[in-house]
């Protein structure tokens, strides 16, 4: 079957081969139930504490500050709503260019007596610093804070952001979804900083789907989304899905030991990919901002970033117009919005997310790709005067 | 490694050879987010729709009315806080003898405002006709009887049940998770009786962890409760976890076909096990009530529960001493506590759940461990006086 290159990274991942063989035994033989008390319960359980010491040794916490949970999306959604449901209706704050799954459980918030603050973003997509401390002085019980951007892979600086919540009494949580794997992660010194929680996910680092996480500060009080069994300390009920959670405890792994090299190599892609995109004449979004090393966001003038999309994959090149996750939605992006770029220019817009498997040659290739498509599309309207 | 025999299938079942060669492609190449615009999206969007068909066709619903979650106790979650946060606070009916997924959220509702209204049983397990009637009376906004019941295996007459519950504006849900697989369901025809929604999940019919389903009535307004991205209509953000859902399709297509004969054999091996049992003095739960063919629930005077699956253990046989769920809870069961059966005697419960896998040779094995272990506990204290 034609495989297109993939340059869609931070939408999902391929699950890395030695993550698949710890996974494939408890999925070829029985698994059992980690809640039963015999021999195939009592290896189902075994499996999951250490898979949770692994999540947990790769992001500097305790195994009991792990929760698993299916996926970034209820992963986020357990912080916002639990937290909020065990505080008095007060101020949420979170920033404008979060994931949908944390702007749209605020929402939810607002509509049940809470206030929504969405903290404003500057033309590079950075967090704004007068706004920032304008929503403090306000007093939010709940800050969300994203660790670093999936659609322009600017890193918030979590620590400071956090530094400065501690004096408002805030519970700060960050969505480190994309920043898992791609930047360094130690949950022991954030939460010394004002970090009380952190969202990761399997299939972001070539892990499987199926498998999140919410590491959690055992002061947080939260209340259960999922509610039942009483699984994950009763805060999050349901049959635990041991093969996708072994796997994460050994994706988790992986995406520490080989970061710095990963990060290098990412980034040298890009700076390759970026500066033929440029000579192209595109305008590369955030580019002078802090960035995962995968991920760059461009568009250029008068072209359609989802025709864009259609050509490239025609070509043979798998990339996305926006978040993968909104795709199906043809406003264009809320990050792109918030940062102040026109709406017919956002339309325009391309992302290309790197994974360690890409090589120069594919950055290579794209860039002709692009070049001929953009030629092609850049000559229609003269043709269809 | 040595095997147990695996008499613990409502707990979870091993996945069906088929079911994993189906989803071992999506595991080992790339399996691409369903929502991205390209080749790999693409593919993966086509085996979610086929997989939604077949799930849909097993329940004799339709691929719209399927809404995929990650388990059931999520999808019991969807329905109960997902339906109410649509209707005016109101009361609430579930049986006594839900699973905790469903009584937990119930209970959370009790907590905004709602009424918590729990229907009782009779000492077979079946539901008390006088008491769902008086419950009916009071117009309960929603109500929530499973199919079948996990631990006693008995199975309720949901579509009697929902058309008695019509009259009252009730939307009518069953948790169908342990029903599935072991006794016909029919969306359609449950759906023109008046259930507006059904619960099922993969890792209960030889499916992987991590798929299941709410099957819901489109006019049944319901509210996320893992708000994102907008995946499943609206209802339940997330990547979809294609692997599992694919499983999910083809374990849904293979629980239908063989239901008859597999539950012809379930019935045979559970009567041999009964009469064995019956021999050696036990009680069983529920006997005379309609149950799943798979389930057997009973107990010995004077013999504790949790010891006596400690000796089975060691003898090589897994079973339950209670919902497995719950099973870290020392507390006797509430299902039994609901049926009158006295604390002392239900913490003697044991519960055997079969699976096509197990075999006559298996009982025969089983029915003799038992009768050793019995023999030893119940010699023990007179042996300590």
């Amino acid at each position: 079957m034609f495989e297109p290159v993939y340059l869609d990274h931070n939408a999902t991942t391929p699950i890395d081969p030695a993550v698949l063989a710890a996974m494939l035994p408890w999925l070829e033989s029985l698994c059992g139930n980690a809640s039963s008390r015999h021999e195939y319960g009592r290896r189902a359980r075994q499996a999951l504490d250490e898979a949770r010491q692994k999540v947990a040794a790769a992001l500097g916490a305790h195994p009991t500050e792990v929760i698993f949970a299916s996926g970034g999306s209820e992963a986020n959604n357990l912080f916002i709503k639990g937290a909020a449901a065990s505080r008095k209706p007060g101020l949420i704050a979170v920033s404008a260019v979060e994931h949908p799954c944390v702007l749209k459980p605020a929402a939810q918030l607002a509509r049940q007596g809470w206030t929504l603050c969405e903290i404003a973003v500057d033309g590079e997509g950075r967090i704004d610093a007068e706004d920032y401390l304008r929503a403090l002085e306000a007093r939010p019980a709940l800050v969300s804070v994203m660790a670093a951007n999936n659609e322009t892979g600017v890193a918030h600086d979590v620590t400071a952001l956090a530094s400065a919540a501690r004096a408002s009494g805030a519970w700060f949580h960050s969505d480190a979804v994309q920043a898992f794997g791609k930047l360094p992660l130690d949950f022991r010194a954030l939460n010394a900083a004002g970090v009380h929680a952190l969202t990761v996910s399997a299939h972001k680092i070539n892990g499987p789907k199926g498998a999140a996480a919410l590491v959690v500060d055992k002061r947080i009080e939260l209340h259960p989304q999922i509610a039942g069994g009483g699984h994950e300390r009763g805060l999050r009920s349901g049959t635990e899905n041991l093969p996708a959670i072994v796997g994460f405890g050994v994706a988790a792994e992986l995406a520490v030991q080989g970061l710095a090299e990963r990060a290098k190599h990412l980034r040298r892609l890009r700076e390759h990919l970026e500066s033929g995109l440029a000579a192209l004449g595109a305008h590369i979004f955030a580019a002078s901002a802090d960035r995962l090393p995968n991920t760059s966001y461009f568009a250029f003038n008068d072209i359609d970033g989802e025709t864009l999309v259609g050509k490239l994959d025609r070509a043979g090149f798998a990339v996305a117009s926006g978040a993968a996750c909104s795709s199906a939605n043809p406003e264009p992006s809320h990050v792109l919005r918030a940062m102040g770029v026109a709406p017919e220019f956002a339309r325009g817009a391309l992302r290309v997310s790197l994974g360690a498997g890409n090589e120069l040659a594919d950055i290579e290739q794209f860039i002709k790709a692009v070049q001929l498509a953009v030629g092609r599309l850049q000559s229609l309207p003269a043709m269809a005067v």
